[in-house]
């Protein structure tokens, strides 16, 4: 392999070693600083689904980031409030707990971090600054109740803990059990035998070099450091141009070093098959595609069709078991503090 | 007692009987034709949550009638698709199966045919037409697989079933064990002094000539029948221009009867603490100023503070018990069948 992916891929696999094929653990790390409780968990979902985060109070977490469904929204850019669109694809929520940066350009360290900005985006929620969430919330009688019940301090509504909350909820949102961990986990049975196919066609070909570790996104490296790759690695392709591929920037964005262009955050392959439409655009439309795509951007190679099914039915089997949850019950308005959002 | 209001109560009132204080029954009414199981509520559920049923994939019933708080979206008017906005305040989905008729107008007859408006609102969900929601639905794999299983005949997904089945979810929407319920199940200590004070007042006044009835909606009529008040009764209130309370004429509007000039369903008092802002236009904010809204403009009295104080007090304990329910799982977008919705 001679190209600066493979270059890249192998310093970093010096100082970090990254299985193909590992099944989700149970817990994804948990920052010191944060430790998880009940009541905070509670508190970051109502936060999560509460659209009165948003200036007009018409988008919450959840707007983009269904967790009744894939963690996206599936559309190739998320609308916000006043129908404005956004500039890249929403990842998906599940299983981000266990990467080492958030965004596709991985310029948040962690899930408190991510948490405040799209409150802040003009595009998405469009508070037009974090006093102004934290007057928000504190218009609601039961928020200030639970913020003093869950943190310590005078004035525990911060915009801080609100991230704090919402990120400890995010930590709970894992999928585990796909036919893929069963299989991992011994039950032979659980795969089909064109997935584990697919999944042998998948190392083979080479996507694992990147796709690797527990959540298929890259070695488990600390908390800040994103496993960034070159996407378009090999420029001039087709796909490129049909998808606009190369146009946002991507990491270069967050650091204006030059060494850092088309540079993205590998995604996970967890869920894949149900997060529709693909890549930082989302301009692919479907997973054989997107397989495609990679394969011939990464790696330079064109797949058989039936090496692309193989890796689909592989990528389906890594859809996990979502936990049933309860609906949260928003705090409620009160008569002398109704949020004004009209 | 000797105006409209009073005349058109008394001629109802021949036929049906209703107390003025009653408990919450367990269950509505379930019409024959649409039976309660547990795969219908299900699939209503996850309809009711769902976004695809909006032309541009952002607003699903709970956007403007959410669950996870008072049933309504607490603004005076609602926003649908690309920021429009409604003509009314969203009535809560709470106990709305309790209802005679849906919508302030009553124009509905069931939840199911209620279910069937928003859907098609070019202000508020805004499919073109019944054939492009049904169109939507049958995109969805998943959506087709559960319709089979719940519906009858070759081909079950129709708008009617699917009406059907969100109503089903809807009539699960009960909440008992307020504390006037424990009281007038025996519970003496379950409402303040100051809340039997104000249960008094509300009769001794008037309100509940007309909020009466275990939904304090009125009697208990067939469906179809809604029971309807003129609003304002008194006309020429200085309240009425200031919260333009006569410029919409209500029923007038779905019969062109001049006798319907100014009617409205009468709304519940079910968790009213939690529903502002208040009426049709939702100009009202605080609960006291909608009680002295309509002593003044229904009952032609001015309440002391007091009064409104204890009444007030006795509206609060109308806040009941929500059910513990779990998410839905929204079906899947397959990649073979991406709804396009940007």
């Amino acid at each position: 392999m001679k190209n600066i992916f493979s270059f890249a891929l192998t310093s970093i696999a010096m100082s970090f070693t990254a299985q193909a094929f590992e099944p989700l653990p149970a817990n994804p790390p948990i920052p010191a600083d944060n430790p998880m409780t009940a009541a905070k968990i509670e508190l970051g979902k109502q936060l999560f689904f509460d659209p009165r985060l948003s200036i007009d109070g018409t988008i919450s977490c959840n707007s983009c980031h269904n967790v009744m469904s894939s963690g996206t929204d599936n559309r190739s850019v998320s609308v916000g409030v006043a129908g404005a669109k956004g500039g890249r694809s929403a990842p998906t929520v599940w299983n981000a707990a266990f990467l080492s940066a958030q965004f596709w350009d991985g310029r948040a360290a962690t899930l408190e971090d991510q948490a405040k900005g799209p409150i802040l985006a003009h595009v998405e929620m469009a508070m037009p600054s974090a006093d102004a969430a934290v007057k928000r919330i504190k218009s609601i009688p039961g928020y200030v109740q639970s913020f003093k019940a869950v943190f310590a301090g005078e004035d525990p509504v911060t915009y801080d803990n609100m991230a704090k909350a919402i990120a400890t909820y995010e930590r709970t949102l894992i999928t585990p059990n796909s036919p893929f961990d069963r299989y991992m986990r011994g039950d032979k049975t659980a795969m089909t035998d064109q997935a584990v196919r697919g999944m042998k066609t998948a190392e083979s070909v080479g996507c694992t070099s990147c796709h690797n570790g527990p959540n298929f996104s890259g070695p488990a490296l600390p908390a800040g450091t994103p496993f960034l790759q070159k996407f378009p690695t090999y420029s001039g392709s087709s796909y490129e141009k049909k998808y606009d591929l190369a146009s946002d920037l991507g990491r270069y964005g967050v650091t204006k070093d030059a060494s850092d262009k088309n540079m993205w955050r590998v995604p996970t392959w967890r869920n894949v098959a149900i997060t529709a439409p693909y890549f930082h655009n989302g301009k692919v439309e479907t997973l054989s595609e997107a397989i495609r795509v990679m394969a011939k951007t990464q790696l330079n190679k064109d797949l058989s069709n039936k090496q692309v099914a193989d890796i689909e039915a592989f990528l389906h089997s890594l859809t996990g078991e979502f936990p049933v949850q309860t609906f949260p019950r928003l705090p409620d308005y009160a008569f002398s503090s109704i949020v004004e959002i009209d």
